[in-house]
């Protein structure tokens, strides 16, 4: 046992080292965002790959596969929180370790040139500008998924580096009874007399003061400011972890929303990171489990809280202070359903709640016929036009900003990344109904602005596990079930039936 | 010949390597030093240590001792510049793998050990307990100097890493000239009728139209703000290179020449890493000669430009647009003469350019008896009191922050790294008789806020070069003379003849 005790801490000090190189990577990429000077660029270029390079030699040497093998014969040796430890490594280095270095250059070498055509392709758009590229990509990605391996379809390899475990029929199956709950939801509110009124929100509103207001929230959801910082970026992100959250926001002065709502979502990334326990630093168990949890988070405290009439019976009058002549007339409810504004629109990123997932299973089930060969590249285009009349009842104007090429992520060959926003949402419902059984009085508590029971209920449940559960034993433990579309469904059923009186 | 170019390219590869490890490092200071939060100190130590020591690990790996071997062995089959080039990597190199690892541990642990003992006994002004870490600290860089030779004193071999080529001996010999000059001119001056009356300068100046007035000033002397940026940190600083160089600052609001002068100081320090040319980054072509000629840049913008009455011609109404209430009865030869006020004090960091060398020179001094084994570490207090004495006339009232302690330097084992401030001194008097005897309108250009001949000089004669040529060749080729301080001591001559009617 002695024996096996010490192979367990020469790996955790190796996998730390590894953690350690890519924290470094984050703050370089964080300071790329924030604040570098524009010629510091062709160094950081530099800087990166090092570290890249570096982050992953140490994950895939030799030693750590013979101390991982050694540990597997002896796992009865090892505690939960120590077996979990290694399922995670063990993880880890196999994806590290099967993707031959000659296509992981290849792909490399061509994500660049694929995002070159990409933006030019969607600035003209363009489509066939861009579809050869895409199609090599897609080429590409799914030889690296036949190093991968996976059960049924190349896709599923993909995904599973975002959501481990999942799969694309899983995904099908929890996106057809989303579909079959929101589509028709959105025509009873496209259908209903109650029309939000946001002209105020057009109003002048100064970005210190903004930032301000910002802050205030942040601290009262519980962000940890010795521990964290906020900043400005052109693309909003959370970056590092436990002791040292960064997050960033950008400020448009004549649509306050877009960073208040944009600094309440990184928060809820940033309270996340923050709550791993300090013992597991740079472990598994001190990193989120997956993107779709995180995603969890941040929609949570986004959505459910922050567009809430509970929150703002709390914050409206603060707001209100901030800007006194913007919001002297705005009544609460009035403030609520303006900042609740449902619209299908063409892009995602600007996409509202309501209508957010649809979007995400759109993208997802084109790269499922992608990936399955029911579809062809210079098919998409069209399959794109009808699932957007399909869904949201709209036809994009073009191929480029607001249609198929709107989003980065095809150009550098992240596939199976989407499902996990829309995963996030379904976590969140049922976070948030097994949250308000335990704490009945919880709209009580958010109207004074008390949100320390909240947070410590996702501190409890989710965040101090990390990596520790696979994604239904997370959901088991907090919840009772595993992860489903029910509690989703109802909650948004339940808001917006409320809002516009359906 | 191809072969060698070869084995060159190889070197020079791997240099690189360890330069953008350094990078890395500096990047880490920066941000730790200025913006992390506070609960990202222990991350960001360990990101530290691991950084550095990979840096180490690259520049002492066995193939760069193999390359550099190939090398001067075909030494003629190289170009000038290759050839410096492979001169300081050579010098890199064996500084780095001479120092036995055991000792290189031994004397970490030791420096933070003494680090802490510093601390306490300056706060409590106790020299008594720092007196046992201090002298094994002595004991541990005497065997590092053992390891890495000398001629003459241990003491030449710690010079040796801030001076390449420098001797405690050389030192000696200048500072003996710069003493006899200084302590009479420091004399004539306390003796004049002549009296700053700088009071206008405890007034209320807010730091953020300071850190404007200093912007403009940073742009006008050519700092460019597209390769670099200006923050605060307790303790001013320039970090980073070509292409990304950030300095700091502090502001007092009740003595807003602090930070003008810190912030013309870094500029300066800012000028020569932006001057090195692009082909050469990551190469000794593009680093700083020495700790002293990097000073020499610094002082010479900070004092012979930045408190010159010809720059006040230009700056004084704009600092008055920034403060017109604080400002507007200040005449031009007041404000001279208050910014370049002389008054022995006990605090090196606080002293003025008149006495700053003598404040050096004492140190150097004890630096130089204590190695010789001339003056025991017990005996200090009583060597630097005596000398405060001899050259400035003052006693210090304790040991502590006014005393023998005030200094950080040697609680971490610098020993040889004062002289350096004093050689800036000297070689930036000699660069400046030489640009001047070049551009005999250099006071009239400043007058008028340009800056660009100045600028271009040091461009040409200093910065472009980095390490490519050693100290007294550089100094040659740049004035005609090797390093001497007859010019240095003509300037204060002049300088505080004029402002004080000697």
């Amino acid at each position: 046992v002695t024996n096996v005790q010490s192979v367990y801490d020469e790996l955790v000090a190796k996998y730390r080292e590894y953690t350690v190189l890519r924290t470094i990577a984050e703050l370089l990429h964080w300071d790329m965002q924030t604040i570098m000077p524009p010629k510091g660029a062709t160094r950081r270029s530099d800087q990166l790959a090092l570290v890249s390079g570096m982050a992953h030699s140490h994950l895939t040497a030799p030693r750590i596969g013979e101390l991982l093998a050694d540990l597997e014969a002896h796992e009865q040796d090892l505690g939960s929180e120590q077996r979990a430890n290694l399922r995670e490594m063990t993880r880890d280095y196999r994806r590290a370790t099967k993707i031959p270095q000659k296509l992981v250059e290849e792909l490399s070498r061509h994500q660049s040139l694929c995002h070159e055509h990409w933006v030019h392709a969607r600035e003209v758009g363009d489509f066939g500008l861009f579809a050869p590229y895409l199609e090599k990509m897609v080429r590409l990605t799914a030889e690296e998924a036949e190093f991968l391996g996976y059960q049924d379809t190349p896709l599923d390899a993909l995904i599973d580096e975002f959501e481990p475990g999942a799969t694309a029929a899983m995904f099908t199956k929890l996106f057809e009874e989303v579909k079959a709950a929101n589509v028709p939801l959105l025509r009873r509110i496209m259908a209903s007399p109650v029309k939000a009124d946001g002209r105020f929100l057009a109003m002048d509103y100064p970005a210190a003061m903004q930032k301000h207001f910002g802050e205030q929230i942040m601290q009262a959801i519980g962000f940890d400011t010795e521990g964290g910082r906020l900043d400005i970026s052109v693309h909003p992100f959370c970056s590092g972890t436990y002791g040292d959250v960064r997050i960033t926001t950008r400020y448009n002065e004549h649509a306050p929303q877009q960073a208040i709502f944009g600094i309440i979502h990184e928060t809820g990334h940033a309270l996340y990171e923050q709550g791993f326990l300090p013992q597991n630093l740079g472990t598994p168990l001190a990193e989120a489990m997956s993107y779709g949890i995180h995603e969890s988070q941040s929609r949570m405290w986004e959505n459910f809280v922050g567009r809430s009439k509970p929150f703002w019976t709390f914050f409206l009058p603060q707001l209100k202070a901030c800007f006194p002549n913007e919001l002297a007339q705005v009544s609460l409810d009035q403030f609520v359903l303006a900042v609740n504004h449902v619209e299908p629109s063409l892009v995602r990123v600007e996409a509202d709640e309501m209508t957010y997932d649809l979007h995400i299973i759109l993208r997802f089930e084109i790269e499922r016929d992608l990936f399955a060969g029911n579809l062809s590249v210079s098919d998409l285009p069209a399959a794109w036009n009808k699932k957007m009349e399909e869904y949201l009842g709209i036809t994009p104007p073009n191929d480029g900003k607001e249609g198929v090429m709107q989003d980065v992520h095809w150009s550098g060959g992240s596939f199976g990344y989407f499902p996990s926003y829309s995963l996030g949402n379904m976590a969140a419902g049922q976070f948030w109904y097994a949250m308000r059984a335990k704490m009945p009085d919880m709209d009580k508590q958010m109207e004074k602005g008390n949100f320390a029971d909240l947070l410590h209920w996702l501190r409890e449940n989710v965040h101090q596990h990390g990596r520790r559960f696979i994604r239904n034993d997370l959901m088991q433990k907090a919840t009772g079930k595993p992860l489903a579309t029910t509690d989703y469904v109802r909650y948004l059923n339940e808001k917006y039936s409320a809002l516009y009186q359906l």
